[in-house]
């Protein structure tokens, strides 16, 4: 399926002009990126105000799922098919250069351009199992199923991936000439996340944590 | 001089509407979500089409500092004084409710609408070492200093924190009523960001990982 799509950074508003040589046009990296993620965000532009919104998001095949209240005034544009620019970030480190100039962070980047088109009925049901899945594997078969009123108070939306740009920046830093030899230590901090020991709320009597959740890793 | 401002969440535009019980009204709280950061997802709106781009940044008082090419497109509009939208989210956990509508992520989130300023000069030169300090504390006097060329390739841009929201999501989920006994278990899963061993590049001949980089947490 996602070999039928162009490849990223293909379009002209989706080149890469700095900083070319972090760019990927490999669909695969694409989809690793965004299945690795947990947040997008997202923009929306109300009376010519861009408002950037993080949004809780899952990939479903070439597009990406997210959803949001039906009474959200900046998921409003976004249902009626603004175009919209959905963008996600993994921090994966620090990068020493000897200089500031080229001393950066490495991550790992997705952005999509497009417009969102609102989903419904069981595509709407299948797509918000299909967000739980991807932030909570396991979890659904667990929790009580969504009743008609959740769901239509919720907005389901899907981007497509077809207009997209990846950029990927690892490793250590690509020193300016002659700085090879300035005498200080260089290389690069790695960043991961981590998931720390899960918490039971005040209604947990005797179930113990699932081992689904046991064996989330990040 | 923080206080001197008006509170988060003030203005109509930043009025937090939805889950309005997440919403923060302290200074102290924006200021420390921002320090705690170190990527931001900066707006920008070209020929209609928004783009979300990854900055690194820092805070410096009440305005957010960042940089770019001079050679970019996309932060020339911003250059200009446009109008942008700066959000940092910062991901604490999982939440696990016994519904999925009431499951989310828990999180840390500062939204900055406003116009940004280039910085020139001696504030430039000021800026670049803030964000320095920022992103990698106490590298700067260990590394060669920027050069005119170098500078000059850079914008600086400064976003003022007068009109911003900030939303902390955080413990376990609140339950829709009558879930409290659904038979699941129950709570949140924190995620926090680590620092790995610090890993040398290739130039590096006896200089050990300096201390104040094995300081760093995250």
């Amino acid at each position: 399926m996602s070999n039928e799509l162009p490849a990223p950074g293909s379009t002209e508003r989706t080149r890469v002009r700095r900083l070319a040589d972090k760019t990927v046009v490999d669909r695969n990296v694409l989809n690793a990126i965004l299945d690795a993620g947990l947040v997008a965000h997202v923009a929306v532009v109300t009376d010519g105000q861009p408002y950037v919104v993080s949004v809780a998001y899952a990939r479903d095949g070439d597009r990406v799922l997210f959803h949001g209240s039906t009474a959200s005034r900046l998921f409003r544009g976004l249902a009626t098919g603004d175009s919209t620019c959905l963008t996600v970030t993994l921090i994966d480190g620090l990068v020493l250069a000897r200089s500031a100039f080229e001393s950066s962070i490495n991550y790992r980047s997705v952005m999509v351009l497009g417009s969102c088109v609102v989903l419904k009925g069981e595509e709407k049901d299948r797509a918000l199992r299909v967000i739980s899945d991807h932030l909570l594997p396991d979890r659904w078969d667990d929790i009580r199923p969504p009743t008609k009123k959740e769901t239509a108070a919720t907005l389901v939306l899907a981007l497509s991936l077809e207009e997209c740009s990846v950029k990927v920046g690892e490793g250590g830093p690509e020193e300016a000439e002659g700085d090879e030899t300035w005498p200080a230590w260089g290389g690069h901090v790695p960043i991961r996340e981590v998931l720390g020991e899960p918490v039971s709320d005040e209604f947990v009597t005797d179930q113990p944590v699932p081992d689904y959740v046991r064996k989330w890793t990040r």
